[in-house]
């Protein structure tokens, strides 16, 4: 009893190294607290500098671990739930929305977006920048793609800029109804802008969720929304409290 | 016109040779190609190799290129769309699911696993291994933990091993009325043995979907499903057809 039957699978070195590492990161650490430097590492586990690097590479991947320039490698809190979709259909900025809109701007499109939104090659659309805070932190940088057809009646006069010109995009782009959204999740890296924006390295891993929000049979606005992947896990669900693994520590924001 | 206006921010090197060699895997490049070896892209871009080193591993984060042993950097096609939890609530291996049992066997859950289905440390339950083709090739493999408790009807003798135990523990979880499912998904590192099965290296990137399956206000069920990050783009939605980006090519299975 006790010990798992499934077939066994020789496992490399770093890996063995990993899981080793990650029971005494269990045991004698605690959240937030700096490890030892890479040659004490290697030395306590008698393995090689670059076998000592992949593991913590792995559980840095993994969440376990934080590298912050300046500081060192810290162990990680647990991931933090963040719902994605989970309060069914709603266009962005109704109801329980968290996101903060921060400004939009007209801005062609990368060429895959004006594919999907069916607009003109280097013809402008209201981009809306937004952000989203998670426990104090921020977690995600999102790109919202609204053309111009889809909110026939904004006043370029009114709110020229800033976040109450995203907030008008948002008020008007409600007035559509709203057919049904999709989602996709798919590994990234943080372009420079949304790195700064989440405190990250540019080129960090992160999780791209592209909505697409659709009315009429169209897309009327496409969402492209970078999560932090060393701190996020997303949920999708019926209820929005899911929280599959652990909960998140009481933090004051 | 067709300059964007957001604010620019200032980008690392190998992030502008990113985008320089973004646009001539365009242009220049067929699905499938392999790349110049690194000395020779370095001098054609007049970059250094790290510089170069850097760009490469940005654009295979991103679906982009593949580094395969044995054959170099390829092109990739691009990533295919996976639906997961696309049709609604159902128990696993119900209607239209596309996962292949494998086999079956007794095994104590890891330690957050346990936690969830409320079992005890060292208590063995029925683990399910099941995978998961798209395109003639294999994107996820899946582990599926189903307690004791859940398919209290199941007979030890008829059945004791391999993919038709797997089936008789589907069918048998399949008469509990499902409550509702709940995703998430997260960054993860491939397992040795599901490395494997995927085609990868160990601790390569990959998406791990964990779903819970609730039952009379108790999970009843748990699946870690490990997607391939490099070549899945993850659908949540209503229907069951969602591709966001790029239809994959027509590939012979």
């Amino acid at each position: 009893m006790g010990t798992t039957q499934l077939e066994s699978v020789p496992e490399p070195k770093y890996w063995h190294l990993k899981t080793v590492l990650s029971e005494a990161l269990d045991a004698e650490f605690s959240v937030g607290e700096i490890l030892p430097n890479e040659r004490d590492l290697a030395a306590r586990f008698g393995v090689a500098r670059a076998t000592l690097r992949q593991a913590l590479e792995q559980l840095e991947l993994e969440g376990r671990l934080q590298r912050r320039r300046g500081v060192g490698t810290t162990v990680a809190p647990p991931r933090m739930g963040v719902a994605v979709g989970a309060h069914g259909q709603a266009w962005p900025g109704e109801a329980d929305d968290t996101w903060q809109p921060l400004d939009c701007m007209p801005a062609a499109p990368p060429a895959a977006v004006a594919g999907q939104l069916g607009t003109g090659r280097e013809e402008p659309v209201h981009t809306v920048r937004r952000s989203r805070m998670s426990h104090g932190q921020p977690v995600a940088a999102e790109l919202l793609y609204v053309p111009a057809a889809s909110v026939p009646d904004l006043s370029a006069i009114d709110v020229p800029s800033g976040a109450a010109r995203a907030r008008a995009v948002l008020r008007e782009l409600q007035r559509l109804p709203l057919q049904r959204q999709e989602n996709a999740v798919e590994l990234g890296s943080a372009r420079a802008d949304d790195a700064k924006e989440l405190d990250r390295l540019p080129g960090a891993p992160v999780l791209v969720v592209t909505t697409r929000y659709l009315a009429a049979d169209r897309t009327a606005a496409l969402s492209v929304a970078t999560y932090r992947a060393d701190t996020c896990r997303l949920t999708f669900g019926d209820s929005g409290d899911v929280e599959i693994h652990h909960d998140p520590e009481n933090q004051a924001s």
